[in-house]
């Protein structure tokens, strides 16, 4: 349950499309402040956010054409992080320069490599069949801050089983309890799940699917390491008996999280939705987004709450039940790919 | 002045009886985390508030009869402790347990004992034989806040002399500024006092002794270690010529202070009285919890701005007065108290 | 750039005269509480507020006569720090006193001084010869409260390239980006300072010079080490040629800060001003004061999120410029000072 470092080598989210403009916005990410802002050509530029000279946030200061003017003495950095002028000198040092980091946007998504620049490859940042098909709606929510490790709220989206008691009139309800859940920790993608077979559809099923009578429901979690979580859940009505693989034919929703880590006790998690039903529907999008607020909320408190506890100095190690077979590895993944971002 | 630890093996008071019903109350005590909830049968029940397994505080769950299910995975725990059921799993790992505290309810007094449980004896609580005597009225007042070590809030229950400074219109007044303060350190509960004899009455005795000319006034600070105090105080017409141990035909008055270190800067002094004169008489009763708060808002302002000067660097060695014989005593006690539960 | 202590033998502004009366006013300098007020002889009297026996500070007990009492125990303390009363004895311990600082009274400011008292010359307190002339216009302005440390506030202030960046429309200009700055820093003194001849009149001037015209404008920066700067800026028609030393002929202003560290990321800054124009027009120096406020604002928003930054980790060094030959100068001199003191 130690919390020690990050995944550098990765990309993280920095933020929807629609929260970049021309203006600069400061982030801090895996405790890095960045400055962001779109350049004229419509790019999205990301510098460390400070002056090598002072230490002034450059975010500060203010844009000359796609380049930054320090706001206390007029340094000037281009969006590749070159100083290009020092008011009072005509030579600019070798050291007058910030860190430029790599940034890709796709689907909408802006997302930023925190680590070693040459290693940013943009065909391994995140994607789904389903963005751009029309069969499916993409929905972009909202963005929860949590005052909690990372990792803690990771291991809750590879974590079927809190489902029954933290989300018990959302996203649970007690016919789950006792289903036992399968992982398969083999691959890339850890992916924990289960089906739970001729019950009462849950809250959100019973709104959106329209369904009364007994469904077949499936909930699988897969977790890209470091910090997308991908959860594709949906029900069908029972008498379909509708086979594993045939998920599509049910009502489907994937449900997205992108993990952006602030600090060790302070993480954004920003969550959007895919789904076969209801498509071009914006009141359905609205609706299930004040849903998801609910259920995503009643992990806050409990993530905040663990939080808190863990800050305590405790006597015991904490206990691993057979539940935990999802966040172990991932915690053991994490830890392997620090090291080799170490290397 | 150094303030390091408590002492474990002692009973504490957790709250008045009223304070606790079938609700789960998360209470901190000697910076352990404990939650408290009445069972079926009315006794109190307290248990470590964190599960072993996420840490989540058992407080964030709920209720299953005397049972507490964990608001995370569903972990239950009976109120001794023991794990009752792992949903997802059938055996019952040893290590699934919470500590449990010994609790007794007295006087409509909520005492926890925070040390060992098998030398948790009833025998040793806290008793007064005024309580339940019919010519005695007693009355819980309130609960107050100190943000300051409980060792600084304990002295000053052991400390006569403070009153004149202190509290010069409630609980003292100049006429005591030199009199002498006996000390008596030899047995289990230390005790100070002194009388002013042939004096003005204090403000607190114009109002409820309805004297007017001049008193005999005493004021006993007994300390019952570590962390109680009994300050018996009253005044008697000059011209009865009171005798020390005729003080019941006095009016007279025993004010307790039950003290609950929550952490090295935070105190809970809850506070009530019993008194020999209007006996059943609530107005009184809220007439002088009313005085009472004004007297103990002087102490916490006081033992506030002494915690947060206490936290600066210090480059000398605080000096010692005449008057400060019961504190170092105290201080002493306690600190063999410490030592002592460490063997 | 590492903000190690502070000069204790030197003379620091407490406060201007009005702030101080026979009310316990406690101040903290250099990280000391003090408690200062004027006694009946009208002088002030600066003691380190904090009782030698239970901490107290001074300033929660209450004056007797130009005495203090403490508000715990009644110990009482004369204004030369001597205890004279010790309630309950009547030997007084020799540890029983407290410090009492040297304090001066000049031009309606209170400056007091932190270090050995045998080193305390009224001799070097700060003057200007335009104190007391009636040729000038002397006002105090305000204390600004900056979140910052005094060495990144003084190097401020020894600091003429900033101003065309973080003062465009107050103290600064466009015309001075690349206006080279001279300095000197072999006395006791540190000057930086440049004339931008044949421009137009910055904000200031064109509102209280009444300028239309090209103007040639000087600003002089004097930093009295450790904590004082005069700030000597003005302006004259560019057709008077004026010379360098031929100011006074032009619309001149002495700004004056007394910088008051606090603790390494706190300063007070008060700043007044001198003035060789509308003498005596009391609403002329409140439009200053306006005007003022809204460019120290601007440092103060500069100055807080440098020492936000400065607390992040950092993995350079921070690079030098040729505009920081003053505060680099300042800096070393600083560390020499404390250095001195040490021995």
């Amino acid at each position: 349950m130690s919390n020690g470092g990050y995944v550098r080598n990765a990309w993280y989210v920095a933020g929807w499309s629609s929260e970049f403009d021309d203006s600069l916005k400061r982030v801090v990410i895996l405790e890095q402040p960045v400055v962001m802002y779109r350049t004229s050509n419509g790019l999205v530029a990301a510098l460390e956010d400070q002056c090598p000279h002072r230490l002034l946030p450059l975010s500060k200061g203010k844009r000359l054409g796609d380049d930054i003017q320090c706001g206390y003495h007029g340094m000037t950095f281009n969006c590749e992080g070159h100083c290009v002028r020092v008011p009072g000198q005509d030579n600019i040092p070798s050291s007058a320069y910030v860190v430029a980091y790599p940034v890709q946007e796709k689907h909408d998504i802006v997302f930023i490599w925190m680590g070693d620049p040459d290693k940013a490859d943009a065909d391994t940042l995140f994607d789904l069949p389903q963005f751009g098909n029309d069969q499916w709606h993409a929905h972009q929510g909202d963005a929860l801050h949590l005052k909690a490790n990372y990792l803690n709220v990771a291991e809750n989206l590879v974590d079927p089983a809190h489902v029954s008691f933290v989300h018990p009139t959302t996203l649970g309800n007690a016919a789950s309890e006792n289903v036992p859940v399968h992982v398969d920790t083999e691959g890339d993608v850890l992916v924990a799940w289960r089906w739970i077979r001729d019950a009462p559809p849950i809250g959100f099923f019973q709104k959106f699917g329209g369904f009364s009578g007994n469904v077949d429901r499936w909930h699988y979690y897969y977790l890209h390491l470091p910090c997308t979580a991908v959860i594709d859940f949906g029900s069908a009505d029972t008498s379909m008996a509708l086979e594993e693989e045939a998920r599509d034919d049910g009502v489907r929703i994937f449900a997205l999280h992108f993990l952006t880590p602030v600090n060790e006790h302070y993480t954004i998690d920003r969550w959007m939705h895919l789904r076969n039903a209801a498509v071009g529907d914006h009141e359905a999008s609205a609706q299930m987004d004040d849903l998801f607020r609910v259920a995503f909320n009643e992990d806050k408190e409990i993530l905040e709450a663990i939080d808190e506890q863990e800050l305590l100095p405790q006597s015991r190690k904490p206990i691993r039940l057979a539940i935990d077979k999802g966040p172990s590895v991932y915690r053991r993944r994490i830890a392997s790919l620090i090291e080799e971002n170490r290397e």
